[in-house]
């Protein structure tokens, strides 16, 4: 891997299990707001993740198109983040 | 069940399915932003279930603990803030 | 007034001059990021008083709509969904 | 200025008008549901402007620090990007 996502694959399955428990608490009738809540925290811990992921990337990706020639590319690359920060404020 | 939770569960079940699709994602190595795009998706889809499991709760439980007697203007109010709710999600 | 809002009035009145000096801080073209928290700070605020104001919703006009007989149920349920909005607009 | 903020500016400045016009609706008594439908639009306006500065941003300052010799400064211009993006989650 060029980046190194052990971490956040693990995290990734611990969010895995976190949803595999909340369908038992809906197939057991828990009280609404507490499986609310468990979402949320599931919310939580996917917003830390894709902190992470972006900050792999601009130390990665982002340098590479930016010290690279290709203006285009670099363009491309700036207006995704754009692109996922305004994303992220809609969700 | 009180609440028939048969779709939330099985939305949930999705969700699972796509979270292991984007460790997938992060095994291969591939690109960071579709990785975030991604989390993102799954992001939207449990606001969607907590506005889903919101709604369910407004109507049972909410209308168990206050009893009204213009049924009406009760619906009325309760969609409303469910949909105050889901907005709240997006911004 | 059936709601008391002179304090979300006064909250209003803050965050307006709180986006004065956000249009003073582009004027003097100082640091984008600084820009941008500040702004992530009055949505911080507007949220606060969004919080509010549902809150003192449910528990006069939504208790107007629906009638009850348990009163320290109804509260609990009415605080919870607050609680859940507010956590939602965290997310 | 480095950035032309006119426009940005001109956001700003609609949206002060918006949130005398949400102190009006209070002092009014008008209903919190559309109170709150309102200050949402704000927040909504307010993403908008956060994105275009940061699309500024990255375009000319991240550029320079990235183009520029000083490590330090480019580490630190990057941490930052990633921090509003992980603010932004919980706003």
């Amino acid at each position: 891997m060029k980046h190194d996502h052990k971490d956040n694959i693990q995290r990734l399955k611990t969010i895995e299990g976190h949803i595999r428990g909340i369908q038992r608490m809906l197939e057991n009738d828990q009280y609404c707001i507490d499986v609310i809540r468990q979402i949320q925290a599931v919310q939580a811990a996917l917003n830390k993740i894709s902190a992470r992921i972006l900050d792999g990337h601009l130390n990665t990706c982002l340098l590479g198109a930016i010290e690279g020639d290709d203006p285009q590319e670099r363009t491309r690359v700036l207006t995704e983040i754009t692109e996922v920060f305004e994303t992220s404020n809609k969700i």
